[in-house]
């Protein structure tokens, strides 16, 4: 089945055909058939029916049509964690925020895979996506802060769930897979939880 | 004490005051004076006393100054954990290669201040700093692998490990810290445990 055909039945039939949505799937194309450098604005513009200037409404340059969104993923991440019980230890907070987003990618796993590949191809966008990691690192740690966490453990909770976060996603995008990312991300932290025990 | 007292005191005093030396110290003076993009290796090697071809013998470019030795970190990394005890648990084991890296740190506390000033003014730095800590992490995980740690517990016993490196670190080169780095790791692990232990 070609790109085209799995990003249509997942991202055309679910979501709005509208111009956000043509230019992302063109871009996907033709980053997967030429590469991300080969491709220009003009070519994905063309593909998708529509002008530079429309592509340009909706996206600052070819890189963020594979990072939009990643506001609002930290938004829903930050928020989770923000309203979780208040007596909910800070790394089960995380984890609620986690499901959260496990859920939320669960339909979408041809178009993160399809990103994946994209991505892993390309150091320039491997060192977006790590700092894109940082950041909401960065922001959860904050949020345990105002929580009352303290430090070292804010910034070890925050950073141990986007560990968890970031090799679940690997083994959720990995081509045999056939689980779904809520439950190896239970497995992940299950496994943390094992390694970090004391001996 | 200006960042010339300092790096001098360290890097001049205790290693060869050798052609890499000097480079390197004129380069991080550079960089703390006008800004890493506003320096050149022209202007380093002059304050360096010395031409650009022999920088250009030294360093690929102006970048590598601040991320030379990262090869040996690495050896060294994944030497450590590779012989440790065949019954060293995953963390123990990286926990034995973060104090030995520690120890490595220790005398150069004043560089890596120097260093982390002009890697944090910088985002092109910091996304280098963080494909260097994703090299690690990937590299310790392989070593791991080859102890016979399965996964993802091999990859989060990793991420856990250069989390601890990298938000131990950031404490060590805080302005006003006092503690050694090897204590702090030891505190920070010891966070990491108590934030993942089962609740």
């Amino acid at each position: 089945m070609s790109v085209t055909v799995i990003l249509y039945d997942r991202v055309m039939t679910r979501w709005e055909p509208d111009a956000r949505g043509r230019l992302q799937l063109a871009a996907m194309e033709l980053y997967v058939e030429r590469g991300f450098e080969q491709t220009t604005v003009a070519e994905i513009a063309e593909r998708a029916g529509l002008t530079e200037r429309t592509f340009f409404r909706h996206y600052a340059d070819k890189r963020e049509v594979l990072f939009f969104g990643q506001d609002e993923l930290k938004e829903r991440f930050v928020s989770t964690v923000a309203h979780a019980p208040d007596d909910a230890a800070p790394l089960d907070a995380v984890a609620a925020a986690l499901h959260a987003i496990a859920t939320d990618f669960e339909s979408r796993r041809p178009w993160s895979q399809t990103r994946q590949t994209v991505i892993n191809a390309n150091p320039g966008l491997q060192e977006r996506e790590l700092i894109k990691l940082a950041g909401l690192s960065s922001a959860i740690a904050a949020t345990l802060r105002d929580r009352g966490v303290d430090e070292p453990a804010a910034s070890l909770t925050a950073e141990a769930g986007i560990s968890v976060f970031h090799v679940a996603f690997q083994r959720w995008v990995a081509a045999d897979n056939t689980r779904e990312l809520a439950q190896i991300i239970t497995e992940s932290l299950a496994a943390l939880r094992t390694v970090t025990a004391n001996g």
